[in-house]
């Protein structure tokens, strides 16, 4: 019998849906207390270090598949799934929505007065003119990655006139965007931007790639947004970049080590503003994810096939 | 021969463009320097109160028309308007796209937990349970105002799935709302909504609209945004509602006082975020505004007559 180690607590209905399909519904405080073998589970809905390893590692695991409540999934141990043939399925696509409009909420901040007002407000200073006041059809921005979470930023900047500009594997088109460019070859679009979005996933080839030799490209940017992974950027040279007058301000929704260390100089740098990996985050998660769970639980319980999200294990997304 | 005062400098293409009309163009300093006769000018583009009414007050005064870069006009002497027939054109539908993305940026603050980061920001706190994490097709709003400004954010609103419903004088239907309600009842609106923003410009009726009155009707509302006139809110009923929890969040763009005093309460209230009348602002207004200027200036010189954008003096918008 199937059965599914819930991280993420499932509402009753839930359960009774997951146990019409013959899948039993563990917790995990059935694993913790030892009174069900993590060697029997056969699905995980979500992820914790712990307890996932604890099912993953056991003596003749019968672990099949993870859907994770995440897009991104560097932070399993997809090297090990792969060669024990566990699928992972992941929530890209349940968090486009929100992390579109946290992409908003960081660009107005600096296009609007916002970051200004505050910086301007402990000294109860009232003045007109902030560092910058633009409308969006003045500014142009290239997005990093062109997936779920890209299109759906492309496609409100496009409702308000902005040139939008991808980066993707190999600068095929994508919806929403006014041109695209190869990874391996966006100087052009680089050059042409105000504001750059980095929202690729975690892999070999985006770890440290914003680094010196990016930023020493840039003239006079507006902003740096990064909602991908923090380990994408090299944090002394973005702080450059800024100190340099090449960047104006950076938007961090992620950084090298998360929680940001008390003693990091991102903490008080007043021309970052920071947000603790929250940018997908939003309340009622569940209600959004659990139809995924649902429809790929459909056919695995069929024949054994996941028909949404599969993470290609290799690629890592 | 007509001479039009331009309080805010014009291009030399500009000022080609107004000289081939017949229209002489007079700078500030002509007037305050004394080589040109106030009386003389009747056309003046934009507004200073000072220079304005030496133009308007002086004896024999042949001025005839204000064209102004804002869209309200309730700081012009519009009764003395009236007397000296001085019509007024506004610069409405300009700044609409600035307000509504100052808007959206209002709202993403405190819906996509920016405002919790900042707070926690001084205690290094890197904590992902902000207050609000909430995705826009899970609120709903209620614009008071259905004017270009109202518009054209509902319309961005539309396309995340926001409910929105608008406020106007008879509850007429308006472009991209769900639903509107009258000025004199929109108490249903009220209750369902979980933003509210007020764009409506300064008039008697809207003069200290939202007291007590009004904020004890709300519970547990998310945010009130205020982008019309600081006359429209008695502050100090805000507050209250927000330290009863009412209301959890306010943004103000303008306030009864302007500048904001330095003793003002609302400098510390950190449940406000407060921009100085900055809403509309935007770099480069004026390559937007003349072709308002423009387009008037043409059937003005034919027939004294204004084809965009005239004030009703009566109503004051």
């Amino acid at each position: 019998m199937e059965q599914l180690l819930a991280l993420f607590p499932l509402t009753d209905a839930q359960v009774t849906s997951v146990n019409g399909l013959g899948i039993k519904v563990v917790t995990p405080a059935e694993i913790t207390e030892g009174s069900v073998d993590p060697a029997g589970i056969t699905i995980i809905y979500g992820w914790d270090q712990k307890l996932g390893l604890q099912v993953a590692n056991a003596v003749h695991s019968q672990l099949k598949w993870v859907q994770t409540f995440s897009a991104g999934v560097d932070y399993l141990p997809l090297d090990q799934f792969a060669k024990q043939h566990v699928l992972v399925t992941n929530a890209s696509g349940i968090h486009a929505a929100a992390i579109a409009q946290s992409i908003l909420g960081y660009i107005f901040y600096f296009t609007r007065g916002l970051w200004t007002a505050e910086q301007r407000r402990s000294q109860r200073l009232w003045q007109q003119s902030a560092d910058h006041q633009l409308v969006a059809d003045e500014f142009s921005v290239l997005i990093f990655g062109t997936g779920h979470i890209a299109v759906e930023t492309a496609r409100l900047l496009k409702d308000m006139d902005v040139h939008v500009e991808g980066v993707n594997t190999t600068g095929h088109a994508a919806n929403h965007f006014d041109q695209t460019y190869a990874f391996n070859d966006p100087s052009e679009g680089i050059a042409k931007a105000d504001i750059i979005i980095n929202i690729m996933p975690g892999t070999k080839e985006t770890d440290s790639y914003f680094n010196q030799q990016f930023f020493d490209q840039l003239e006079n940017k507006l902003l740096f947004i990064n909602v991908g992974r923090g380990s994408a950027v090299i944090e002394a040279d973005l702080e450059a970049a800024l100190a340099s007058g090449r960047l104006n301000y950076a938007a961090l929704d992620v950084t090298a080590q998360e929680p940001l260390p008390k003693d990091s100089p991102l903490w008080t740098n007043d021309h970052i503003l920071l947000t603790p990996h929250i940018s997908g985050i939003m309340d009622h998660l569940d209600q959004r994810l659990f139809p995924i769970l649902q429809e790929n639980l459909q056919t695995f319980v069929k024949d054994g096939s996941l028909v949404r999200n599969q993470v290609d294990l290799t690629a890592g997304y």
